[in-house]
């Protein structure tokens, strides 16, 4: 099965599948500002577009361009401002 | 917009969004033999997973691993086995 999935009323929307790595999800946001919440460790793959991250913990602002990525530990909140359309890649483990 | 759409009975799907590069998709297909046309000339990338594909005109199939692409011209039809569940992106020009 392949999950579909919506968010902040539609502005982030992703597909949610599972490979020999684990699950994944890609997705897509609308330019904006977005704060998420983690169940697992994430790790957040730029695939187009750039997002500027604050990680928890962190007061710094960091962009990521298309290929760069950052991690989340389980159970945390991040921020992320999209430049534009962003399209990602998630992974949880 | 994000645009959300389904394809072979919902067992490919995407979404379209576009950047500074232009018209792309980000999509998920579960495991199965798959046959697309284009409209225009695609580059398709596998994030994760994999995909068998033979490409127009072309006898041969050839894997395509994560991070591995290949390019369709426009009007021309293609086809692809995705191994396991696959998620790539398409960009279009």
């Amino acid at each position: 099965m392949i999950s579909a999935n919506e968010y902040f009323n539609g502005t982030v929307k992703s597909l949610g599948y599972t490979t020999a790595n684990g699950k994944s999800t890609v997705g897509v946001m609308e330019e904006g500002d977005y704060e998420f919440g983690t169940s697992s460790h994430e790790t957040m793959t730029v695939i187009e577009g750039e997002l500027i991250a604050q990680l928890p913990n962190n007061a710094e602002w960091k962009l990521y361009k298309a290929g760069e990525s950052f991690e989340i530990e389980a159970n945390a909140r991040f921020k992320v401002k999209s430049v534009g359309q962003t399209s990602y890649l998630c992974t949880y483990k």
